[in-house]
């Protein structure tokens, strides 16, 4: 009786981008809880687990299913698009626990499982956009007032983050993502590159480049990522390229080091393998 | 002689996530390139194919080996930890790509996988700290001016954002988490939680919680990844979390949604399931 919760994080929703962690926690599970379509994207793992899915508007319902029934004693897998601690699941499923008075060491264990986030996908169809700083603000003002989600853009902007939307529109909230175009176009150029990605990795999947003059006119909706370069970042083709920071330090001939590089610091011990 | 040149990120190290198309791209290299542990800790899928290891100063070198092989015709995967996209090999790929004359629609076939960055995975092991608006800001100097990482850190912490610091210290660049701490101090409670990770899913893996008053005495070096919750954040046992907003709006007991609610919009439409 043992219950075992695990908090998956699925990826984008391709069977190639799936870990075997999250595959394993899915596979062993006795129950798998999730929004509809994602669940029915797992059917490659899914064969006699039983299955509890419903729509969008019922997360806390899901979350408190999975905690319940974890509770009781089975094994449980509750998914998330993307990773679960993202703008997702995560953070419901632990206040349930809370609630119903779970600590660390009681007979049920948990488990974040980690996925690659839409931010990180979206991006990898599109070059290197946020090979530097960056940051991910979610335009939805549900749960966040908008005066924060505001000052955010700026100060996003401001410092020279580049930026991935989450919830960059919906049908009822045209004008936030022209709020922040109008934000961003006070401390970055107008032909700054801008990708908007819709269903990564998956069918129907559309990728489309614009610039942050006028992205705002492309279509897309609440499930597209979009993502803004920052001030060094370029077109390529249909890349978008974000250099690793604002000095060349290095010399593409020959791999040796430029002058003007700090003395007793060699190139790359400090970029880039920490990611 | 049409090379294929695959820009893999391989996750935090683990073969547990390694995603299944990572596997593939490695698997069916004829030359793997990276960065000699990272090689190294492939071996599972490291059969047959030749490889080029370096150490972490030679990156330039290691990306212009894979673009001059793969421009020669061979399979060829670059491997970086975490994301490759994500402070990590990719732009330096791309530039040397570009520097080449290559283009898209050239016989050389470029890919981007996509792989579990360092934020996400030491996220995933201490709760959900990143679970709403946040931020990474590599600490390190080299390429960046200081005054600019500075004021994204002061940008960050006035607006709020949960933030993973990178490449925290070195043995050269001990002040700079310490003056981040005292710019977050300006803006955000002492006893907000930090977590440093080190090494997440591998073998000599390091978790440590601290709070922001506290973190900068604790040991860490320039791999670990330090992650500053936001103002909401707190405790909950060995976990951090972050809720999805600043406003209650939901009720754990029976997932109905409390007044207060703006009239027309359901809980769940516009949360979390994009990530």
């Amino acid at each position: 009786m043992n219950g075992m919760l695990s908090i998956v994080g699925i990826g984008p929703g391709s069977e190639k981008l799936l870990t075997p962690m999250a595959r394993e926690a899915i596979e062993s599970a006795d129950l798998v809880v999730g929004y509809k379509p994602y669940v029915d994207s797992l059917h490659f793992v899914i064969k006699d687990q039983d299955i509890t899915t419903n729509g969008m508007t019922s997360e806390v319902e899901r979350a408190r299913v999975s905690v319940e029934q974890a509770l009781s004693g089975r094994r449980v897998a509750i998914v998330s698009s993307g990773d679960a601690g993202i703008y997702a699941m995560g953070s419901l499923v632990y206040e349930l626990l809370q609630h119903h008075g779970w600590k660390d060491g009681d007979p049920l264990k948990v488990d974040m499982i980690p996925g690659v986030t839409a931010a990180i996908s979206c991006a990898s169809l599109v070059g290197t956009p946020l090979a530097h700083d960056s940051c991910t603000i979610s335009l939805s003002d549900l749960l966040t007032p908008w005066e924060l989600i505001e000052r955010r853009i700026a100060a996003a902007a401001s410092a020279d983050f580049a930026i991935t939307f989450y919830n960059p529109r919906s049908r009822r909230r045209q004008e936030h993502i022209r709020i922040a175009q109008r934000i961003l176009l006070e401390h970055r150029d107008a032909e700054t590159p801008v990708a908007i990605v819709k269903d990564a990795y998956r069918e129907g999947q559309v990728i489309t480049l614009s610039t942050l003059g006028e992205f705002v006119d492309c279509e897309f909706g609440m499930t597209a990522s979009v993502i803004i370069g920052n001030s060094q970042s370029y077109r390529y083709g249909d890349k978008i390229i974000t250099p690793r920071g604002y000095s060349r330090k290095y010399n593409l001939e020959n791999g040796a080091v430029k002058s003007g590089q700090k003395r007793g610091r060699s190139l790359n011990t400090e970029v880039g393998e920490t990611a």
